[in-house]
Formats: structure tokens, C-alpha cells, sequence
């Protein structure tokens, strides 16, 4: 990747993309537009599609009878930054060190989808088109659960007809081993609020007299799973598809050991539910887990209140076949069920995903295993993926096609976390691979 | 009180003099500067003594020999504003709305530290002396629990001398209902943090391979307590004295209904150990009260990491005969025991002060049930205090007397909480009681 090239992923790493904060929904419009002359640039079509929140931006060679559509998919928005104190740098100022870019949305997904524009641009200047129709598809809300691209999908329908579609915003399991993602976990989540006293009081004058809304809230997220990280809510696991024989196999093959577990997590141990390994654990169970929690005075010192409310943000991972609005009927039926005396409680639901999962032994799966044997001078693996992609199922149910889950991202490349990066190596091996794959798609 | 005076206490309101929070040392040095200036324009000895932290004021007419020497005591520090977003005026500029002030200090202690000044102020300017010897004593740190107290009293024996100390700073049952309180509840304080990945981690990734900072804290804080209530760590309540008949008369006695207890919290139900009513509860059973908790992402909208820490703010409310560091250990050991797998766990000890009781039915509690009679016309009733006054004990044991707790702040004073304030009616009552007081004590 030339110099150019770099300062134009750093350009688009700059942009605060954040969508689910509010305030900045005019940044997310400015990278979107960014984007948009990016493609210009390039000789494609383009347009910015304006949805109920934040931007589509979509993008297209000239399609032409008799070839292959392939449709890439990414997204421009990214995670918030917080806790930005916990960042080495700041986290909208992309630096590159020791061969990695440091900023939010290096690896997820800006530096990813960078990559294939690049491919593209490369394939053009040298033999002035594309070997298959194209179209690219990049969104600005996937990290709030793209709640406008079922729609979106519905009403373009015909600007997104394509064959198959391809995704470079998954991982790869170790640096260097070339990985086809096959599946990915489902999202649910909700927000649940403990409400006690009218205002905080003070803890001596009315401790003792009235129930403490964090107490009351340890005790109900307390009981949502048993004490070996199992989730106690019952018929939570009963829609759950059991892994495959080849899967269990396949997976326990992998160079990825519970010590790269350990070190990509920094956990002083690894822990779970029983009779699953690690890999199986993250890639093919559901969990219940905690994503945030606040009540009562949390700065410097001691304030001796009674707090009037404390509250936790939850999230579930699904798999097959498990539904995100069943699931969080169970979720809320328990909690409502264990709800401590003396408080009151109200759930608000979140954004929710559903789980994927194809058949990588045929088709298009066998011509992305070769695209990345090419790329990468070696067989890939065959993955699922702990995250969650929920377009998966819209673009299989609204354009008919399966996704090709081709991702780039290493275990410490601290998506959604702070000090996310991209190795510069693997935007070139982006690159590579959107060339081999347009051209074996082609050829197929 | 004239106009000169209420504008005088609103001036005394204004400084931000939070003890707890360093970036406010120069505000409560300010504040006791303006008590020093107040005091030498009464005509009395002033001085302000600095500490390890924030300084002591000290004020006292001549001594003459052949009088009784009576010490009011009082703070002017005051508790955090947080949660400020909750209060209807900004905190720190008092307003005067339908006869009550409100700002933070109002009540506690600012407006009933005043009110004893203001009453020797007008003794003063009637009959041109007291008639007894008078020392105040009004430190700054009384919110983060008197850290330096202790050594002033023992360092100035010979300046604090006296025979018995008065102390407004505690309630009255209800409007126009003079209270003497003779014992307080003491308070320990600590932080439990608990550790798990050296980052937040995005829940998809790495959800199902490693334990829950949350979910682990919020195993831990519900080990502390059973279903009902009662603190479970072992041997917390082995030292409580038990209560005597004549106070659970007293108390039955008093207006003081579980109606009120509702209204003054605004809780939607009354909580807590079984066996107690909720006065006994408050006044007389300890406590174990969680603070605050943070822990993940707890801005708008959903973040899915899992988060690298979690951690609350607890203290215990304690009573006679238990001891500050030996119920710590208790809960310590208790936490250590219970520590979920796959995290570690930091506890860092907070303040900590001991519970207070004396006999009012002698000596100079008679004597102040007299001025109590005397300033709202009819006989005062006999409570103790949920709240803490840690410099009880040391006045004990290092000044060798007893404190007489004579209160004037109403439960929904809000003291500690947001719209704290303190009716204007209160303020005058004050001045009649410190007249009263010191007419009693040369009298008796």
C-alpha cells in the first residue's frame, strides 16, 4: 500500500463515527460523504442514501449481463470511545506503530473495508475494469444493529440483486492463517432500571428503613446465572442447535490455545460453562452478560447516600436456533419473577440480531477457501464467530444470497475496546484477497 | 432573625467547602476564613488552626473562673453536590422558597451551626456578656469522618476544656417536636473492586471465555445480605447491644409513623431485618449499605463490551458495642471467602467512626430537656440517630464529657441528597435554644 493509500485510511479513521451517541450524528453524515467521494474517485457510481438515523453509502462498477454480481458489505460507523481514559492515544488521532494503525474503527470496520476499495482501485488502474459486476454496500449503523437496512434492503432491491456477498469484518484466528467464517452469535439486549427511594438519601438517617436499589439489583443479575457462568433463566438453552461432530473436530485442530485465550484476554483465568471448550464456548453457546452498571455515587472518596436507582445494561449472545425476542421474553419473565420487595423495576429492550450460520462445503464457500489459500499461501480454517453480523440474515432472507464471512481482524486488535488497531499487513493482505476473489468469482 | 442575618447565612452557603474533593481545598479554606471573620466581629477570640488537611476554627469569650464552660461544636464542611443534575436549584446559590432555604449545607450543618451564632451574637449585643465561659469549635472535615480532629483535641486540651459539649446537628422526629438524641450509629467504609480482563473486550469476540467483572461483583454484594434483609457475613451482630424496654416504649411513643417513613424516603415500601420496627431498625441495628457501583459502559445506548472492572462503595452503619475495624474484618474475610473463580478482587478500607451512647436521664441531659421544653413549649422527646458523629467518642475519651444532641433538621431536610435545605422557622428556634441552653447551664 503506498503512502497515499495510508494517509487516506488515516483520513477516515479521524472521523468520530460514533453511532448511537446522538450528538454526533453530523460526523457520521461527514464520513459518509467522505466515503462517497472516495468511490467518485475511483470512475464507480455512487449516492448517499439518507435513512431514518445515519447514511447509506452505496457504490457500483457498470453491470453488464453474463458475469457474476458480488455485493461488499462493511460499515463506517464505530463503537464509542469510552473509557478514552484507558487509551494510550487519543482514539481519533490514527497513529501507526510498529507496523500497527492505532484508532477506533482501525480493525472494525474501517480499516477492513478500506482495504477492498483499495483491491478495487488497484484492479481498475491496472486493466481499467472489474471482472465481475460489484457493488459495494456500506452502512452507518451496524454498531447500533442496523435498524434501517432491513428496509433499506427492501426498497433497493434491484440495485442490490448480486449472486453472493462478501464481508471482510470478522477474524482471523491466529496472525498469518487464513480464515472463513461460517457463522456468527445472534444479539439481545436490554437495559434493566431498580428504582428505591425517591432521591438519594442519607445512608445513616435512613439506613435500615427502606430497601437499596443496588442491593436489589446485585441480587436479580445474581440470579441469572448459576455459580459456574451457566445462565439460570429457565428454557434459556432449549432452542440451542448442538455443535457438530466435524465442527467440535475441525475446531479443536486450531492453533489457537487457552493460552492465547488468556493473553488475547489478560484474565487471570479462563472461565465458563462446564463441558465446552474455550473456542466452543464463544463461537457456538449463547451467553448473558453484563455490559455495564452505575447507581449511587461512583468519584473520588466516600459519599454515605442511599441510592434512589441503580441500573445494568444487558446483552445476550444467540445462537442457532435461538430467537432474540423469545429469548428476552425468558430474560425478562425471570427477572420479573425474582424482582426483590421494596424496589420497583422497569426493562427497556435494547437492539437485537439474529444468529447465522451456512454450509461452507459448497459453492461460493469452496471459491472464497480458494481466494484465501491464494491470498494468504496456505489452507484457510473454517470458524464461527462470537460476535454478531445480524444483516447475515436479512441479506439471506431479502436478497436471497449467502454471506462469505472473510475477516482480517487478530485476536488483539481490541475491537470495541480501548487501543484497537489494524496491522498495515493485513489491510495488504485485504487488498490480495479482494483481487483473488473477484477474479475466482469470476472465473467459477 | 433579620434580614442582615439570613443574608449573612446565604453568604455562608455560597462556598462550595466540600471536604472530599481536593480540587475544593481553597473553597473550604475560604469558608473558614469568612466563620473567623463572623466570629471576631462578635467580639470574640477567634483563631483558624490548619491541619494535615482542612483547618479548625476556634471562637470563645473571656473564661472567668467560678462559671461553667460549655463547647459548641459544628462543622462547615459540606457533602458533594452529586448527583447535581437532580437538584432544582444549583446547589451553591441558596434561594429562600416558601420559608425554607435551600442549598447544599442548609441543614447539615451550616444553618444549625449559625443559628447557636447568631444566639450569642444577640446575647451578646443585649446584656454585653455570656453567662457562661463559651468555646466553639467548628471544624472542616467532619464529612470525611473528623481524620484530624482527634489530634487537635489532643493537642489543644488545655484551649477545649469544658464541662459538657453541644452539638446541633442531628433531627427532630417532626415539626415543632423538641428532640434530644443520645446516641448515634457509627460508620466503616470500603471499596471492593473487582478485576478481570487488562481491557474492556468486545462481548462477541470474547463473551463465554472469561468471568464478568459484574457479574462476579454482583455475586459478592449479594453474599453480603439474605433475602430479608439481615447482613449475612458471619458474626456481624455478635457484639450489638440489644435494645432496652424503655426505649422501644419511647419509641412506640413517638409521631413518628410508618406512613412518615414512606413519605420522608419516597420509597414504594418500607424494607428490611425482620424482628425490628423501622425506627429500631434505623436507630439501633446496624447496617450494611452499598454506596455506589460502576462498573462497563453506562452512557446512552448499548456498548457490547465486557467490561475489564467493576466496583462499589460500601459502609457499614454501626452500633454500640461493635467496633469500626473489627466489622470490617468480619466483611473482609467474609468477601475473600465468597470471591467468585476468574477474577481478582482489591479492597481499600475507608473512614470509619464509632457509635455514641449516653444516659439522658442525668446531669446535663436533664438540662437540656428543660431548654428544649423552653424554647418550643413542650417536653422533648428521647431518640437516637441513624447518622454518624464519629467525634462523640473522642470528645469522651479525650475531652472526658459527654455531648448533649440537640438537633433541629426535619426528615426531608434532604441532608446529604439533592434540594437539601432547612426551614427558616428552624434557624430561629436554633437562636432561642442556644439562648436557653446557656441560661440553663449557668442556672443548673
Amino acid at each position: 500500500m503506498s503512502d497515499p493509500h495510508i494517509e487516506e485510511l488515516l483520513d477516515f479513521l479521524r472521523f468520530k463515527s460514533v453511532s448511537t451517541d446522538p450528538a454526533r450524528a453530523d460526523e457520521v453524515k461527514s464520513c459518509a460523504d467522505w466515503l462517497c467521494r472516495k468511490f467518485l474517485s475511483l470512475g464507480l457510481t455512487a449516492e448517499i442514501h439518507p435513512t431514518a438515523r445515519h447514511p447509506v453509502v452505496t457504490a457500483r462498477n457498470e453491470h453488464r449481463p453474463g458475469r457474476r454480481t458480488v455485493l461488499i458489505y462493511g460499515h463506517y460507523d464505530v463503537q464509542p470511545e469510552d473509557p478514552v481514559e484507558e487509551w494510550t492515544r487519543p482514539p481519533f488521532e490514527p497513529e501507526i506503530v510498529d507496523g500497527r494503525i492505532y484508532a477506533r474503527g482501525a480493525t472494525d470496520n474501517k480499516g477492513q473495508i478500506f482495504a477492498h476499495i483499495v483491491g478495487v482501485e488497484q484492479t481498475l488502474a491496472e486493466a481499467g475494469e472489474l471482472p465481475v459486476n460489484l457493488t459495494f454496500l456500506i452502512e452507518g449503523e451496524e454498531e447500533i444493529g442496523s435498524p434501517n437496512l432491513a428496509p433499506f434492503l427492501e426498497e433497493h432491491r434491484d440495485l442490490l440483486t448480486c449472486d453472493v456477498i462478501a464481508v471482510s469484518d470478522t477474524g482471523m484466528v491466529a496472525p498469518g492463517v487464513p480464515t472463513m467464517t461460517y457463522g456468527t452469535r445472534g444479539v439481545a439486549g436490554m437495559e434493566v432500571t431498580v428504582d428505591g427511594p425517591s432521591s438519594d438519601l442519607h445512608s445513616g438517617i435512613f439506613g435500615g428503613a427502606v430497601a437499596n436499589p443496588i442491593a436489589a439489583l446485585s441480587r436479580l443479575l445474581t440470579s441469572l446465572h448459576d455459580g459456574d457462568g451457566r445462565v439460570a433463566v429457565e428454557g434459556f438453552y432449549d432452542e440451542v442447535a448442538p455443535l457438530r461432530d466435524w465442527e467440535r473436530e475441525e475446531w479443536a485442530a486450531l492453533p489457537l490455545t487457552e493460552a492465547d485465550w488468556l493473553r488475547n484476554t489478560g484474565a487471570p483465568a479462563l472461565f465458563g460453562e462446564a463441558g465446552y471448550s474455550t473456542v466452543e464456548r464463544v463461537w457456538a453457546r449463547p451467553t448473558l452478560e453484563f455490559n455495564g452498571i452505575g447507581g449511587g455515587f461512583q468519584g473520588v472518596g466516600t459519599k454515605t447516600v442511599l441510592p434512589r436507582r441503580a441500573f445494568a445494561k444487558i446483552t445476550c449472545r444467540l445462537v442457532p436456533d435461538q430467537k432474540a425476542d423469545a429469548v428476552l421474553d425468558l430474560v425478562e419473565r425471570h427477572l420479573r419473577q425474582q424482582c426483590p420487595a421494596g424496589v420497583t423495576m422497569t426493562i427497556e429492550r435494547g437492539h437485537a440480531g439474529a444468529a447465522y450460520l451456512m454450509d461452507p462445503r459448497e459453492g461460493f464457500g469452496i471459491a472464497a477457501q480458494q481466494s484465501l489459500e491464494k491470498t494468504f499461501g496456505r489452507k484457510a480454517v473454517l470458524t464461527r464467530e462470537g460476535g454478531t453480523l445480524p444483516i447475515l440474515e436479512s441479506f439471506r432472507e431479502i436478497l436471497g444470497v449467502d454471506t462469505l464471512l472473510l475477516g482480517l481482524a487478530l485476536p488483539d486488535c481490541h475491537a470495541h475496546a480501548p487501543d484497537e488497531n489494524f496491522p498495515v499487513e493485513n489491510v495488504l493482505a485485504g487488498i490480495r484477497l479482494n483481487r483473488a476473489l473477484l477474479a475466482e468469482f469470476a472465473a467459477d
